[in-house]
């Protein structure tokens, strides 16, 4: 038993000094047999109690008829009875003082609406006594660091999980056991394995946030299929950010199909994917679209320093192995400055056949010069131009003789640079991939994929960097009267009380009314008729633009309103709107969103109808930070529509970054009253941005 | 040595009776002395005969001054000289009747002006003789089956690539290596290894069309950092196609760095990487996107019967693992259909408790059921519903002994349904991969990549259908007259007339010319003013929409000539063009790129400046088939504009699709002449289109 027990509850799912199975099978075969079998398989050396009214020994153990009866402290209750005497063993357990319960047992919420009763009066016990709980339906806890294995799935029979440094939480335990093999066979040892069932009390965000200040774990993978606690996950990523532990996730059901077959397996339907996607972008946190991904990730993290940011520099001596993986760069978060003039001077010193810059290209006739390779390893990342280096050594690596000078420039380049990321291309026996594990130099078989891990790494690393930064401060807009009925003209005055950049617009029954809002307003200004009834204004001949005069705007308030009761003789025209002309511009939308898990999220995307059905937006938070409202600005798709084109200025992204924010501010005092406000299109010019069109929706009750 | 050795050039890359090596060392580690030691190693049953003017013996062969001394018929020599000896050993080759020559030696076009000039001195020689060469540069070739290995690659150095049905062509020599060792340590065989080098002569292409015929080969993997000759390239993936032989491409230089890269060591700028991928597409082939997904889909055609369709059943007994193994079919090419409700009632007769349908999740209560298994396994395959089935099954591969029964039903099933794709999820064991591999069962440690696999190789499957079903036949459009100046309205004319959709438009220098074009259009129209100074015509007042009688014309034409001349009273105001009004509809670029290295090629995308902005646009090969233009106008992304969408109706498909017809036969007829056409946009409406704006450029001579 290690000197330092975490005596937390959460540290009791890991560490516990004693366990109790509750439910124990005199059968090392049984499913309440297992945990005993496994527990001195791996040789746990705690107190290990099993829990059976009928037996005096269960597998050579003393056994006791009730939790209450063990005499010493019990930190950890493993429940295996069936589900209609869970209620009651739980109870044993809180008047035990057992510190934390995996109930594994099912037949829970996951099952029926009786198992959902059930569930209920479980967290009841919870609430009321303070006890903790993992499951119902969880498949419990493994640490091979305490030698602990508290489960009953066969993924652990006669396997040991090799002590590392990657914890491997999950809400499903077939994915928990699928992903820790794939940890463990990618050469990566691991700190803590749980699986939390249906999470009724402790969820994967509260192990995360535990996790974060576990000495033994460096590297966090998380899985999820559903999360309920917006907020909570939220903190829990802070606090990993923090700690600068990195958090790797998968969850599924991203695609339709993968959405319906979800809502199938759990009965919920799937959030919108993208707004799970920006709270892990968000807190700095990763989000991996498979299993092998999220170990690929992970071992960049684990086996290596972590890379301080995405300059990495790919050395390899054949030109399409080199372009291969520059295109495997792209998207991938990994960055190819090419080398400054003065290390370009210095590598040609070494080696003046050397082709290219990044990717840099030894050619071939590098066979002739293997004095060369370490110089130009230590040259590239000693100049301060790199975060990483990646090279490729072709088929070297299948052979430990062969690569034994190779494994020797390695070992000099990691004492020369601790700090940085050293990745190696080649099908490593598997000697090689040990020594080479051993010093902290990565090496995959795939040219592409340690591309993509690393830059995957870098994406973590520079997310964590802008969550930490990130300390959004709303303004101070007012709370508004949401209680009068809703017109657009309604919406617009309450977005340009919120300071959003509404142009001005006037409703005029007659045309002279129309010629002094003109003048008011600033020529030239564009004329809609204004009807209740008419929706597709231009196809009654109801727009005039550019109207330039008070002459102009005088005929124009004749001709429309004429033409509109000509083409639609049964509509109300009650006159026209004057407003000033748009002008050139992008049309984005810029909305509000509420997510029933994760609450209010501004979306902002290419606007107009072909836009929207391209499903081109992205998301934020509320309460929005400066930072994030710049960075949706760039580098999203949609935001090269504010780009410079075929000689067409930039448009006024800070004019965008400002009406985010206001209407983040608008969102913030009106939280508890507005269900969504969507401004389609919102015109950012060359200078400024106009709404041309807003909706507000109020929060039903 | 093979009874039916191929007697071919090609053929005589991978099979020779006898090999000449020109420049054979003494020392087997040398470059000149490898292939010898290599091919001795290897136990090579055909003659070797080493040329060496200095040695009367190498490597305990009797040698020989020059090729033409070899007493018996040479079928291959390797070429291993240095380069300015090169010309004079080719001419020796070609008169002693050598089928074929590598030329491994480097210092040619790759290198520098003069050893350009040595290559176009090298196809001199080609050409007079008629001998054939790969290279130079090039890095020889390996022939399993023929216990055969011409190459100095020390990728080769005691190291023997198992035999068996993949493979291999690369330009590139370390990209053959990289590529052949993965797929040998991916459980594969290999049948050809070829790296072609500088290509001067013999090109992927052609060797992809040998072995379309060669009888050792079953799937080909391809990888090239160029094309030069797009036709050739065609043919050849043809003909693969006609024997059956499914081919799995790699191009580097895809995105916008790896493309920097290949202009830096090609010195040739990369095409458009969209064209390759389309020609690709076109020819039946697949295109992957790295090393380890080229070898995965090897793998799954390589291993098992290819799938026959796209759809799929996914077994697990885990929730979460099958949503995520459904998220990663999204887009892979893979489908999966629901069961009928006659197979769910089937499956549930055998397991009750079975959940969802496709993916069907056996729960993790299936192990109590262990008998029923096979029986759903038979069941899905049974139904005729599927191509395909995978099966997750958790670590029990881990363990020879746990898989056992599994291993039996995967036995049984194979028998039952031999013409299935089974692939089997587990992390395994080498003896269990090989024992699966060997009945023809797909075995992954990853979930996600198994169905992306199979994925790729249903959609290679399904491309090629089509590009066996694909019979372009031009119609019979007019050459036109290009030498005119181009104006909107000329190129408009010239479309037209080749049965494109174009407006009719009038141009009309005064309010009663107007008047009369537009009761011939047909009311409503719109009016634009017509200047050759006027770009912008709406910020003039130069435009009036929907005009529905005379009157409205003729007040229309005083009163936009009048506005234009008081915004741009400088501007030449000729009068009028009058055209229908354009109505509702997607607007759409459609138009004509001439590729240098593929030719005329239809590209159609999303119009507007929004959407060019965006990229999203696709190509087809000219002549287009009606097929090809209707998968153009499905499934692409810009192709959901034309959608149903809030209570729209579909956009007219099958207008668009004449459009890309029309536009195709203009383009047979005219290829000489044109160099390319923009309709941008052409809208599609509800019924029919209208080119709203056109442009020819004509072919610069």
């Amino acid at each position: 038993m290690k000197d330092q027990t975490d005596s937390s509850a959460l540290g009791a799912i890991f560490s516990p000094r004693s366990v109790a199975i509750i439910g124990a099978s005199t059968s090392p075969l049984k499913l309440g047999g297992r945990p005993i079998a496994f527990l001195k398989d791996y040789g746990f050396q705690g107190e290990i109690y099993p829990v059976n009214a009928a037996q005096p020994e269960v597998q050579g153990l003393k056994a006791y008829a009730d939790v209450r009866d063990i005499p010493g402290p019990v930190d950890q209750a493993v429940m295996l009875v069936p589900a209609k005497f869970v209620e009651d063993a739980l109870k044993a357990c809180a008047e035990k003082g057992v510190k934390v319960v995996q109930v594994l047992t099912s037949g829970f919420a996951e099952a029926d609406e009786e198992g959902r009763a059930r569930q209920e009066r479980l967290m009841e016990i919870v609430r009321e006594t303070g006890i903790r709980i993992t499951g119902p339906n969880a498949l419990g806890s493994v640490s091979p660091h305490d030698r602990f294995c508290a489960t009953f799935s066969t993924a652990f029979q006669g396997m040991h999980p090799p002590a590392g440094n990657v914890a491997v939480v999950t809400q499903s335990g077939a994915f928990g056991s699928c992903s820790y093999v794939m940890v463990a066979r990618r050469g990566l040892g691991l700190s803590r394995i749980v699986a939390t069932g249906n999470e009724a009390d402790i969820d994967t965000a509260e192990v995360i946030a535990h996790l974060a200040h576990d000495p033994e774990t460096k590297v966090i993978c998380a899985a999820v299929e559903s999360s309920t606690d917006g907020d909570q996950l939220r903190a829990a990523l802070k606090t990993a950010a923090e700690a600068g532990k990195p958090v790797i996730f998968m969850k599924v059901g991203a695609s339709e199909i993968g959405a319906a077959a979800a809502a199938t397996h759990t009965g919920a339907l799937a959030g919108n994917d993208k707004v799970f996607d920006t709270v892990i972008r968000e807190g700095g946190a990763y989000r991996a679209r498979s299993i092998e991904e999220m170990v690929d990730v992970a071992y960049v993290m684990g086996i290596g320093p972590e890379p301080k940011g995405p300059r990495a520099v790919i050395v390899s001596f054949s030109g399409g192995i080199g372009i291969m993986m520059a295109d495997a760069s792209e998207g991938s978060g990994m960055e190819l400055p090419p080398q400054s003039d003065g290390l370009r001077a210095e590598v040609r010193g070494i080696l003046d056949f050397a082709e290219g810059s990044n990717p840099l290209d030894l050619t071939a006739q590098v066979a002739v010069r293997p004095d060369a390779l370490p110089l130009i390893h230590d040259a590239l990342l000693s100049s301060g131009e790199y975060d990483a280096i990646v090279i490729y050594l072709a088929n070297s690596g299948m052979s430990p003789e062969a690569f034994a000078p190779h494994l020797e420039n390695m070992r000099l380049l990691r004492r020369q640079h601790p700090d940085k990321v050293i990745g190696v291309v080649t099908p490593p026996h598997p000697e090689v991939q040990k020594a080479l594990e051993e010093i902290g130099v990565l090496v995959f078989e795939d040219p592409s994929r340690l591309v993509k891990a690393i830059g995957g790494a870098a994406t973590l690393v520079a997310r964590r960097a802008a969550a930490l930064g990130d300390a959004p401060v709303p303004g101070d807009a007012a709370r508004v009267d949401l209680s009068l009925p809703m017109t657009e003209a309604r919406a617009k005055r309450l977005l340009a009380g919120a300071g959003l950049p509404v142009p001005e617009e006037a409703e005029c029954a007659d045309a002279e009314s129309a010629v002094r809002a003109a003048e008011r307003i600033g020529f030239p200004v564009v004329m809609k008729v204004l009807s209740p009834d008419i929706a597709h204004k231009t196809e009654v001949g109801g727009i005039a633009l550019n109207l330039g005069s008070a002459g102009e705007v005088a005929e124009a308030f004749a001709r429309i309103t004429e033409s509109a009761a000509r083409h639609a003789p049964d509509a109300r025209i009650e006159g026209v709107i004057v407003a000033p002309m748009a002008g050139e511009g992008a049309e984005i939308i810029l909305g509000l969103h509420s997510d029933p898990v994760f609450g209010p999220m501004i979306l902002a995307g290419a606007g107009g109808v072909m836009a929207e059905m391209l499903g081109d937006v992205s998301f934020a938070s509320v309460p929005v930070s400066r930072a994030r409202a710049e960075s949706m600005v760039r580098g999203t798709g949609w935001a090269k529509l504010l780009d410079a084109w075929r000689g067409r200025p930039e448009r006024d992204r800070a004019a965008l970054v400002e009406a985010i924010l206001r209407l983040s501010d608008f969102a913030v005092a009106n939280a508890d009253q507005v269900e969504g406000v969507e401004m389609n299109p919102i015109l950012i010019r060359e200078k400024g941005a106009a709404v041309l069109d807003a909706l507000i929706v109020p929060r039903t009750v």
